[in-house]
């Protein structure tokens, strides 16, 4: 793609004046009906050094009202972004629908600067590269425009920049160590760069490459560039409103419950209280100790907690922290999403909730959400919860990726059981807040319910996070079953990377 | 404080069981209350090494409903926070309106652990110990319950639980080596942990001592003490609320505009589009390279810009910022809060936008909102504007004290002026968005913005972020004031502290 470009494009300065007056004044119109429509935009600017990328995004930003973006400069990660997967960081900045976030340098960083470094071709380089994929794939998904620049310039002009920098003595902005070769081996670099724009060069979030020997020209192509995306991804819109009102209802009858792996749950498995005081006390003293473990070796670890009201999820949370650090565990209780989250992919509050390398997080109650109650109570369409399982598991890949531990309990109980529990809840005074019209609400949904879960289980059962599904109508013989299922994930993960 | 305390207090396993019991169900019932009544809580956990702390927040945190409160650990600040004033990672962590922030060691980490090292007794521990005050005040000022507990051990109760620990091989939680020395030196932090006790001792924000030779006793105390104080708060504010009704009209009568400064400026002063063009050519010159030298010298440049509509905010900021570098510089339009906002201090979200070291922060709008727009518009109490005033003051110094420069604008223009810069945005169709039926609404209240800007000017120029008026009838000529005003700043500031 770099090839063959004709970097000798220029505009006069007259030209120049006049193109952005009016450019100024269409993209100001499209920022203010791109916020109204709700389409967040996505833009990157990677490029080589000496690019003149500062000014030409100083001239760009001067176009847009402050109210509605948000900047951002990729540098080396932080201590903290180096605790979680390589996306994180872009992840937790993603615009809010209606607004666009501008990324100075971007997740490509990544693969261009450490590609011979770190993020080996071999090895981790195809990971990033997918884990790209899957981004930038389910935000586009998702109603996100992403747009993409490379600012080019050939080897003779970045070398004659740099000594008119030199003999000026601008301060050539602080370059990371990590970044002196790319600084000063062109030659090098271009194929590996060649070979990433070719790779990551998708319907969904094109490259554009901007010749940027002539600073004016490259401005108006960068802003002509981005007029024509949103004004394209507007009348997208329009079309799928227009084609997508009769789509809706048709696939809505296939339902997925050829087979159930649900009832065939044995529910009435159970122990005594005093099996089950003593195996409690075991393991919550080895967990005691494994969670040491997990902050040595850096190992993450992401317990999901799924099942029907009143399964005791809670009850099992409480038992298994009961002995923990509260500085290396956290429990996330997952509720309605704020305004805010309501606003952004809805992966996006969780990517800002994983845990940070050796520390433990503790869900009641997920981002399986999606695929459960917003699929029953009609709160998501019906193409977003059938996308969700795919997204779902590249979550979770990306996780497993990063080193993390992620297992997932699904608390099965009968109906009944479920009867006898809200009785009693309702007639214990301190526990009459736990029970709502909500919960009963749900009840009567119970075959929807079971259904989701079934193809939930089916769907998002991978080999780098299984389910593990635990009978609960007994709550003793639940918790032990968890604390065991947790203790043996961990022995084995620790013996497998063999620091045990 | 610590002197004379009977550290051997205890309770027997029975006793325990059967009051945690009891007080879990009350604390219960109390988190929920204070959710509903919108009731924010900050509790604060200090103490010496192997004083259990991590057993006993544990025991606490179980028995709270984990939906309603935050757990945080303070360690070293990371780099991100060195870049910031101390109290800036807890004023970003304060809990919103009916949830409890738990702080496993604090604000107090700094006056302590660093008490003789950055932090000296003779010069930066009065500055700290004072923006601690700011700090909690404001808070309870704005109806955050504060409860701060010391868990006290005695040297000899200390050292017999460090052998123990050593023996049973338990793994000492990672002491960061700034803390070996309290870690080993309890002798030489007795004294100064009673001095910080003592002086911040306060009756907004009390510390309990807690006697934790016991751990069980330790952890009842801590509960109760907990259930105390919400319960004391709660009905503080039944009285308040009973009382309240009758003052708030009374000090609405009493107006200040005495004398002024508004009144008095010279809004005539004008120049050439020639001249403008020379001058501003020449001031972005010097203002793109001294961005440099700030950036050199780690200085924080807070611009805020306030005014009339129309007065030509947003024009001179873009103005200013032509040839600075976006990577160092970011425009903050403020605008009406968002939900989460509101429910925290309105201090929180400036707090939340402050500029790292070097980097340079512009408001199109600012905290001043409060004693302007929310006092005219009654978005907020009386109490609370005419507080306001102090705490901006106290909000800029704890800036200024990090070493941040403090620009504020006003600018100035007169009711004629203003109508025909209506008039014209109206006539103009890519302009006619700027213009809404709010700005004809706020012009009509002129005069009571003006006493309202006039008396803001009075109460919040201060040595350390006094105002400059901009007599802004004139576009060139203001815009070359404020281009004037910051550079002279900047220039006099490297001056002053002698790196230039």
């Amino acid at each position: 793609m770099l090839e063959n470009v004709d970097l000798s494009k220029s505009i006069s300065k007259d030209e120049y004046v006049k193109l952005i007056e009016d450019l100024k004044i269409r993209i100001g119109e499209l920022q203010r009906k791109a916020w109204k429509m709700d389409i967040p935009v996505i833009i990157v600017f990677e490029g080589w050094h000496a690019s003149g990328m500062t000014d030409i995004i100083n001239r760009f930003i001067l176009t847009l009202n402050p109210m509605g973006f948000d900047f951002y400069t990729t540098g080396k990660p932080c201590y903290q972004e180096e605790q979680k997967p390589l996306l994180w960081r872009f992840w937790t900045r993603i615009p809010k629908k209606g607004r666009i976030a501008i990324f100075d340098r971007s997740w490509y960083r990544r693969v261009i600067i450490e590609h011979d470094g770190k993020c080996k071709p071999g090895s981790e380089m195809p990971t990033c590269l997918n884990e790209i994929t899957y981004f930038e794939r389910q935000l586009a998904d998702e109603g996100y425009l992403i747009v993409k620049f490379f600012l080019h310039v050939s080897k003779e002009e970045q070398e004659k920049r740099y000594r008119k920098l030199k003999k000026q003595e601008i301060p050539l902005f602080i370059v990371e160590e990590e970044e002196q070769e790319y600084l000063n081996d062109y030659g090098m670099y271009l194929p590996v760069i060649e070979n990433i724009l070719e790779r990551t060069d998708r319907s969904y979030a094109p490259w554009t490459i901007v010749e940027s020997d002539d600073l004016n020209f490259a401005t108006v192509k960068i802003i002509a560039k981005v007029v024509q995306s949103i004004e394209n991804k507007i009348e997208d819109i329009g079309k799928e409103v227009s084609k997508g009102q009769n789509n809706n209802n048709e696939d809505c009858i296939v339902p997925n419950i050829d087979s159930s792996i649900l009832q065939s749950t044995d529910l009435d498995k159970s122990i005594t209280h005093k099996e089950y005081k003593k195996e409690k006390k075991k393991y919550l003293k080895k967990l005691s100790s494994l969670q040491y473990e997990l902050f040595k070796h850096r190992i993450p670890l992401i317990i999901v907690f799924e099942g029907w009201d009143a399964s005791g999820k809670g009850g099992s949370i409480r038992r298994l922290v009961q002995k923990l650090n509260p500085r290396l565990y956290q429990v996330i209780p997952v509720g309605v999403p704020t305004t805010t989250e309501l606003s952004h992919h809805y992966l996006w509050r969780f990517y800002n909730e994983i845990p940070e390398a050796g520390h433990i997080r503790i869900y009641d109650r997920s981002w399986y959400g999606r695929v459960l109650v917003e699929r029953v109570e009609g709160l998501c369409s019906i193409q977003e919860w059938k996308r969700a399982y795919r997204e779902i598991n590249e979550f979770e890949e990306v996780l497993t990726n990063y080193g993390t531990i992620v297992i997932k309990f699904w608390m099965h109980m009968d109906k009944e059981e479920q009867l006898n529990r809200f009785k009693q809840r309702e007639d214990t005074p301190h526990k009459q807040w736990k029970i709502t019209s909500d919960d009963w609400r749900n009840r009567e949904k119970w075959d929807l319910y079971m259904s989701a879960a079934d193809e939930m289980l089916q769907k998002t059962s991978t080999s780098w996070a299984p389910w593990t599904i635990v009978g609960s109508n007994d709550k003793y013989y639940a918790r032990i079953k968890i604390l065991d299922t947790v203790v043996k994930c961990i022995e084995k993960e620790l013996v497998e990377r063999g620091v045990r």
